[in-house]
């Protein structure tokens, strides 16, 4: 594409690198940009560059944070249970249920050895150490990882990994989602929510 | 939306500000941002800037550009033909078929009272001092308005004003897409292309 200013080709590439965004929306975010006024660029630049400069990681749940310390105590309210997750997005989808008032450990990937990411890169000896020092008080260990393959080899790793200690490992649910239609549910779900079908209790909600 | 960390929050809020980005989208981007070295954040956030601090509007075509002065000339052949179109994404799409080599002029935008912009709101003024101006260098005005009402309306409020001088003034053709399923043309175009058929001429290419 030809541009008619180089300050507009240089954000356009610069915007193009982000994921899922291509020429021609940089384009539109660019004009958009233009047209607001000049302070909506300004606070979006430092928005940015803040992130970038200023997230740390809890040294203990890895979850994405403003401080190395962790502050999840002062909002968590079960201490036995231990949710382990992929990465930031799923704490964020879990805390939206309000189901989990539980601890979460953040992995910051799944093994996968097309991407060359191996059990090393991942944040499980972190656990297995938290599980360790935990001297009893984490009862159960949740692993909601993705229901992939992916997902399913970490969970499988961890599983494994945490079989020493008299803990108990789940792992999320899987079946037909709510609100879906049961004819278009593919077959591995829907024969997998029948093999592990649930007693229909009329007494809970 | 529950964040664990202000930054991403704020990161979070200023992205999604932009059209056609929710919550979601900019949750994913600001972690890949995280993902990524510090100078690709670094670099982003200064082409935006650069962009919206930097940019100007050239005095004669109003094209978005690098200096007010007009630069159009050194890369134009044909100074008869001026093309008048919305905006620079529209200048950039023609540019890229390669089959215009004149000038261009930005409206700014096209005529539409739903959202209250008038004919005074756009570079209609300047237009008609340019081709006023050009002694009768410009002798084609080309409309390359999008066909929708307002398009419409805008080029035909612009056809009136520039019916005084001695020029042709043209839109772009409309009819079936190349490429296009003559089944699936919606009948306004394909009744179109009928009523506007051109001479088949088994000379040109």
């Amino acid at each position: 594409m030809q541009y008619p200013s180089k300050l507009i080709e240089e954000a356009v590439n610069e915007i193009s690198k982000l994921p899922g965004i291509g020429k021609k929306t940089a384009l539109r975010l660019a004009l958009h940009l233009l047209k607001q006024e000049e302070n909506s660029t300004l606070d979006l630049s430092s928005a940015l560059i803040n992130l970038r400069q200023r997230t740390k990681y809890c040294k203990i749940c890895h979850i994405i944070s403003d401080s190395e310390d962790c502050t999840c105590e002062s909002i968590r309210k079960d201490s036995s249970l231990l949710c382990v997750v992929e990465d930031t997005p799923d704490v964020i989808a879990i805390q939206n249920t309000a189901q989990f008032y539980g601890y979460f450990h953040v992995l910051g990937g799944i093994i996968s050895p097309i991407e060359g990411i191996g059990p090393n890169d991942l944040n499980i000896d972190s656990l297995v150490d938290r599980i360790k020092n935990s001297e009893g008080t984490i009862k159960e260990v949740i692993l909601a990882l993705s229901p992939t393959m992916e997902g399913d080899t970490t969970s499988f790793y961890i599983a494994k990994k945490l079989n020493p200690f008299n803990i108990k490992i789940s792992t999320i649910a899987r079946g037909v989602p709510i609100g879906g239609e049961l004819e278009y549910t593919d077959e591995i779900t829907l024969g997998r929510s029948i093999a592990q079908r649930l007693i229909f209790d009329i007494t809970s909600d």
